[in-house]
């Protein structure tokens, strides 16, 4: 499990006083280009120089309470599934000061290559990566 | 069907040059605060005002094509559920350009009332523009 | 003079419950991108095809009023010199429900070309959009 | 001086690959909140319980070079002035690869209470957090 917390910032609420519903998406994108940064150069040269990204092409999202400016967001991550091409990540996020579930996420990613836009196999350092996280044999 | 056009913004798209996910939900969102803008003070005075929000609590997407910038978005909303305290919208975010279809959503939004975060009945007006956009009897 | 209106949006807003500082200047750089789209292909097409851009590279602003939730902006833009390869814009942002003033906002772009990221000249189509929104001759 | 370190987020950058203008003044606000950590409760009690805030009255940038993708930004905060009921921070954004300054900010708060949006003097705690980063004598 791959841990990450972030506090929510002054411009991530909306005019409900809560975090944005597509912030905590933002959220769990960060949580991931953060386990990436085990990659060499992080996830910024995979898709900087390499040109491979890691688009998402799923999301299930169960929203069970709101996150207020305040708030420390807690994102634990898991990987699920590793395909040829694409991996599922089990997200809980929660509130650091009281525990309380927030989102649950599935996040299906599919490795692409940025310039053709095509489905690439997963690279093999980034399949490491995922690897070191994946709670359920695939 | 209520249909919602906007074009992407220069600040819109990620590093991998296409519109960071999350963005595609905020879209969606704020399509579905256009339609409520058949409500009198539209979805702005019910939140301000009235204190009452239609937070997501379920979310559930296909992504299928980008959108980048230079294109324009359709998203087209359709109500398929009206409950008692909530509702689904049926969503299909296309590039204008190439009718392309970029994403498929399913959002599902409770009605809040914003000072204690607890659910009510979906009010009588709202009610009623949603029940002028649904697709299926409930 | 161009003016450009847009509703703030619901996620537009920060914790103080106003437009969150920055965003008042995306509200700028959208009336600055909605005036090029004068140009055949707008401005996206100058950014993604001919990988020319308007950095900013100078602002000065004073914010006098907030914005919220509910109320539109209005954008009023005009261009105050054009030199070799940069230009000035001012631009006045106000509320349009009660015309009050929000900020006066000069800002300075110096045409790039985005791949090298040095200065180039204004290009000549882009100089004739900004020489009909010329307040003071230069 | 104080200094805050963050890394450019996958979505913080424009079409022309950059990190948008407004964001650099976000990372610019998020370095104050986090002086303000200093405060107890830091800056989200002092806007959320105490329902005081330093919204942003003037701002003055001079970009010099682009953050991009990968980039860690370094934000060195000073105070150069404190008033009875505003303050100038002196900011200088670069990053940390190369040193290279991005923008040097003149951003001006003035405390208000933020239920009538009227100014008021700085309240103690917040004073002494602003002497103990204060570079000129006031």
């Amino acid at each position: 499990m791959f841990a990450y917390e972030r506090p929510v910032r002054f411009e991530d609420v909306d005019a409900a006083h809560n975090v944005f519903f597509p912030r905590v998406l933002a959220y769990c994108h960060e949580a991931m280009a953060e386990l990436m940064g085990e990659l060499a150069g992080g996830y910024a040269r995979l898709v900087v120089e390499r040109r491979i990204g890691l688009p998402t092409v799923h999301i299930d999202v169960d929203f069970t309470a709101p996150l207020r400016f305040g708030d420390v967001a807690k994102i634990a991550l898991e990987v699920s599934r590793i395909g040829r091409s694409s991996c599922t990540f089990a997200i809980q996020v929660s509130r650091v000061i009281d525990s309380a579930a927030v989102a649950k996420v599935k996040l299906v990613c599919a490795a692409s290559d940025l310039s053709t836009l095509r489905s690439v196999a997963l690279p093999e350092d980034v399949r490491r990566v995922l690897e070191a996280h994946l709670v359920t044999p695939s």
